[in-house]
């Protein structure tokens, strides 16, 4: 089977060789205290900073996923009022986690399909940081990298954060203009789900640190000073996903030699797949606007009489595409175009189509 | 290298396999959201129960590790006050995380080495939350299960928890007698580190509902209201990790017919190691009352002149055994007896020695 589900997704094809690795080294029985763990987290930073182009002094943390850096953002990122931008299911979730923690969310919506017009976005003035969405993976849509550039222009003192939890790594940001980038590594780094990274800027940490000084609630382990203190000693203040660790730097390593080429596939299977719609009989996109869309987890909108009998068919051919997210369940589909998937994988699939 | 220390540890002797078999099958790339993984869920809880005895009213839930529970129940489980029995380095962590909450974290101490006379057990009439210690891995010092009895019928209206990480699953309780039971995978589960499990009792989970209905922050996601809503979908309310569920449901599957022979296996070893350190010129027990003395992680204090010698010496041929932790880390070492190592492995480390 090939997975061109929007993540947990297909797995970057070097996995199954280091899960083998790990087995056969000890990497699952070593200690998160040892040398050869902090060699491992050495390497997957190296790794991170090098795909993602990770300015010298911002830092990297580790969490269990994405869902988590909501909640450690909506503690140690502010302290009464933070601001969405919300397009859809997984935008709208962040401000919920904040509002849970007794803090102000205030949100920009659009409609589901939509983009954002930076131009027509009021940031309060009481807004301590703003949460920008690389890539609604429920809707598929795709914040271009130069519009949050904008974003920063318009609002440079505030903290600026992104999910590009389904985005990265071929969609790039000059992560300067940014405080903070959050993924989980299940979708475009194609690893196993268990792990979330949170890239910062010393403009965040330093906040999260003078919230923690002020009395705030902060968490315990996963407090910005807890991350700190163990990230610089390349270890983390509780026992982590050791082997989700050490894929990330395996894959890393395998993808840094290859951006190139990676990316030059990432543009040939987009091309394929939007021709694919733009042919297709029953097809549309479900995304007006093309510089809307996204290149990454590609949504299209169908007549199709019964779509579960399509997405089964494809399965049976050895294809899973996903169906349309909540309310778009029946009329839409989604089709992820993540690195661990090729351009004969796509062709493979409109074939079979 | 057969791993004898105290966690992460040697991993279950059918972890490889299984690892294989989740690669060749798929697992890595299902979505959290599916019947597959629904399926795997269920046979995780299922196996857990079954392996643990678990009440049928006990729920469990999962988080990414002992450390995040200690944090879930300082924000699910206390409103204003908790009561911590202390004699280490581990149970000393779970009141100061509580304190970082706002809240009152009375303790119990005794000195490093000793057990607890729960006779002598004084709980403050405040305290809504007793937390004990099955086994405090940095001394070797195991509670057995009848003190805890005793501790529940001295107290029976207030919470008990007991953190179980490097206990289970050859130390076993009545749980009827506890609220909450909890651990990581990576010790006697044999499992990759990345997961912890808290069994909890009706009572815990609705003091947990309540305190989030009176207003109470109760952290987000991961609040009992969430884990109870997903679970009983055989669901998470993040991405998990999907590949440590799946680990776990296996191993208890396969731990479950075997259960008679390894706990034999299991006194078996532990009569070796007491065996031989009792003979031993260089070495004596770290804890002095033998009715405290931990059989899932075996302390002794030595009079090695080079204790990481003899460490090194012993990795040379295939055996790694842990030094003494924190202050004790020249003058005791630490042998884990997990039911991944078997008896001939004990016989070669003592050979080896």
């Amino acid at each position: 089977m090939i997975y061109f589900t929007a993540g947990p997704s297909q797995v970057f094809p070097t996995v199954p060789q280091h899960l083998m690795a790990a087995a056969e080294q000890g990497i699952l029985s070593i200690s998160h205290r040892g040398s050869t763990f902090m060699d491992i987290y050495g390497e997957m930073e190296q790794g991170l900073r090098a795909v993602l182009n990770v300015p010298a002094d911002y830092r990297i943390f580790l969490y269990s996923s994405a869902t988590e850096i909501w909640e450690r953002l909506s503690l140690n990122a502010i302290a009464r009022e933070s601001f969405h931008l919300v397009n859809g299911n997984f935008s709208a979730y962040f401000p919920e986690i904040v509002k849970k923690s007794g803090k102000k969310a205030g949100t920009h919506v659009v409609e589901e399909g939509m983009g954002f017009d930076v131009a027509g976005i009021e940031v309060p003035v009481g807004a301590e940081m703003i949460a920008a969405i690389a890539n609604e993976s429920s809707t598929g849509v795709m914040m271009p990298p130069e519009d949050l550039e904008a974003l920063h222009a318009r609002y440079p003192e505030k903290l600026l954060v992104v999910d590009a939890v389904s985005a990265v790594p071929t969609w790039q940001v000059d992560l300067r203009v940014l405080d903070g980038l959050y993924f989980s590594v299940q979708k475009g780094f194609g690893l196993p789900a268990g792990l979330g990274v949170l890239v910062l800027s010393p403009r965040l940490l330093e906040r999260g640190l003078a919230l923690e000084q002020s009395g705030q609630y902060c968490g315990s382990y996963h407090r910005f000073s807890s991350l700190l203190e163990k990230s610089e000693k390349r270890q983390t203040p509780a026992t982590p996903n050791v082997l989700g660790i050490y894929l990330l730097a395996k894959v890393c390593a395998d993808m840094l030699p290859r951006m190139d080429a990676l990316r030059a596939a990432h543009s040939e299977k987009y091309a394929l797949l939007c021709d694919f719609i733009r042919n297709s009989p029953e097809l549309d996109f479900a995304v007006a606007d093309p510089r809307h869309r996204s290149n990454t987890v590609v949504v299209a909108k169908h007549t199709l009489s019964d779509p579960k009998a399509k997405l089964k068919a494809l399965a049976t051919k050895g294809y899973e595409i996903g169906a349309g997210y909540g309310k778009f369940a029946d009329t839409q589909v989604r089709i992820s175009n993540f690195p661990a998937t090729t351009v004969e994988d796509v062709k493979g699939l409109i074939g079979a189509w």
